[in-house]
């Protein structure tokens, strides 16, 4: 665990330009304290290895730093420094390349355990994606997965609103300083996704949006995800580069197929043609990130007892027993229950009505997970 | 070559149900000639080999087929019988496992080094679906492709019209014998496919289009071509029948993405999922058919040099010179020309306007190939 004493200097030098995390390491090898590479003049910087470059930054910079004062307007902004070397610095993190040595956070990340996935897309998204996103995100929020985007105008306020009002948890990456909410129309936004969730940022408070942060931003984004989700994006929409860097981080990537004469699913389509896994639903993605087992339980809470025995006919509830959050056919329901066809059928149809089951696709059917149920799990 | 008093033993034997190219090979070499075997005593044809439900079926059936009616007929409607030993029999349908002996023509056939291409969908395609089988139809006929279809209603049906509209050949493949057109509202059209490329049939004349016979007419269809193309289809459409039999065949399957919101895009997208190739215009299927030899020459025939001559500007001819049916994005135009960004952007959108130049995907441009140049060598 870094001490507070030494926070402040992980927080200096990692503000500094040209100063990641390779370097902090080898600072403090040769220094044997961040402290004294803070401190260090320019010849024995030099000699420590650093470029002359980052020296020059250096040592114009941190006369101009009061570090006291950023850990004061951190605790203020209630924001906690993660530093790579401490346990509570996300694992998934860990596993790109270029993770940032202090990672900013306003409010709470999620469990190592708990699945993220990020959504990333067009800010000028058609009424497709913005209904798309709303779908995907609400089925994903309610089995569990926590939403990463960016805040973002367009399809990222779409998921991170979505997911808020599904209940479920939502985390935003900035391309600035967790101090500057960039865009300012998305200020009550932030403030909702801290509560529920996470604002998050490599970038030391002060920092503006600049558009060389966007790619950075993005590689947290998908680092801190087992796969980014691209819903709409143009053909060349910077949702793209995300995917690809996604790709190098060895994540999944999906894509939401869509129209071939929509300016807006060109890049999707092109992504799919590239290799990108074609989503027609949320169960493609948990299956992909063999996530079927929070399906289930997210199943398993909502459709309770009480909902079960909500169930009329004794075909409806033997139908019931053999569903899950596995799609099966109308065929194989008759097989397995032994009803005839046009029992099952309209049996199948009251469930629907009754929203205890979801027909995902032609005569494939699920267990509903939005009843009555979910909403008391909801609020618990 | 099979003569023609052979034929006609040909023509009878395939039409028995039962009996298909292999035992027809079995007959020929048991009794020497098919007529033998045509005229077989019920107990010798059992020793061919034939089991007793085939003998029974073909000995119940010859009293009251009249052979020499049939070979009348087929003269009348001006129709061929290709048998699968000649060698005017399509090679490109002899790949496939389960080729018919005997394939009705009418009207010509392409030549073997033509590529085919089979489109199949919905019968009841949405505005999207017709807009894209019309675009993409249209692009593949003026680039040199044969549109192999069903003459069904729905997306058959408007490739079939898009393909002759180009001035294309199309082959309508029937599920029913050549003198039966299936649905009767499509016989005005039958006839124009039939002068403007072929009808095709492997069932004798007077079969009527029973359902057992679509998927075997799809096979032939697939077996046809270098591939097949499903436009739009719903969850459980019989055009994924033929694109899972066009991959036993060893033919490429081809899918058009849509809205996953779309039922009529529901078996397309997943076709897709389970590795069909995403579509998004012509060139993505020349290039995967390795057909880019066939969309250069259309386009070098088509971008006549009268055609080039109309261009403007000297930026309008320098960028022509760097276009071909290979998309190239504008950056790369810049690169290759050496002009600026605003003068080549502003000429493109004359090339455009002038309909010289086509946009494929956003800052992607090829050659147009529809000029005045293409309806002159259309008349040709």
């Amino acid at each position: 665990m870094v001490s507070d004493s030494e926070l402040k200097y992980w927080i200096g030098l990692s503000g500094i330009p040209g100063i990641g995390r390779v370097r902090i390491s080898q600072l403090k090898e040769f220094f044997g304290s961040l402290e004294d590479a803070w401190k260090a003049p320019e010849g024995k910087l030099k000699q420590a290895g650093l470029d002359s470059r980052t020296v020059d930054a250096l040592v114009a910079l941190r006369p101009r730093i009061c570090l006291d004062a950023e850990m004061e307007k951190l605790e203020r902004y209630k924001i906690k420094a993660l530093i790579c070397e401490d346990s509570s610095y996300p694992s998934r993190l860990k596993q790109i390349y270029d993770y940032p040595p202090v990672l900013y956070v306003r409010g709470s990340l999620p469990g190592e355990d708990v699945p993220c996935l990020a959504i990333v897309g067009t800010r000028r998204p058609t009424i497709y994606g913005r209904q798309v996103t709303e779908e995907i995100v609400t089925d994903l929020a309610r089995a569990g997965v926590v939403i990463v985007s960016g805040l973002a105008r367009g399809i990222d306020s779409v998921a991170h609103r979505a997911a808020l009002e599904a209940g479920g948890k939502t985390v935003a990456v900035f391309a600035s300083g967790l101090d500057i909410v960039y865009p300012g129309e998305n200020a009550k936004l932030a403030q909702a996704i801290m509560e529920q969730g996470a604002l998050v940022s490599e970038f030391p408070l002060g920092t503006k949006p600049k558009p060389e942060n966007f790619p950075l931003r993005n590689r947290i984004m998908s680092g801190l995800s087992l796969g980014v989700l691209v819903v709409e994006a143009g053909e060349r929409s910077g949702a793209l580069i995300t995917a690809h860097q996604a790709l190098e981080q060895n994540r999944e990537v999906f894509a939401i197929p869509g129209s071939i004469l929509s300016p807006a699913s060109q890049g999707t389509n092109r992504l799919i043609q590239e290799g990108a896994k074609l989503v027609r639903n949320y169960v493609d993605i948990l299956q992909e990130l063999n996530l079927n087992i929070v399906a289930e339980q997210a199943q398993l809470e909502e459709t309770s007892s009480t909902e079960k025995a909500k169930a009329g006919s004794a075909a409806e509830s033997a139908i019931l027993k053999h569903l899950s959050s596995e799609p099966i056919h109308i065929d194989e329901i008759c097989r397995s229950t032994g009803l005839p066809m046009p029992g099952v059928s309209s049996a199948l149809a009251m469930l629907e009505l009754k929203g205890m089951v979801k027909q995902v696709g032609k005569m494939n059917f699920v267990l509903a997970r939005r009843g009555q149920a979910y909403s008391e799990s909801g609020k618990s």
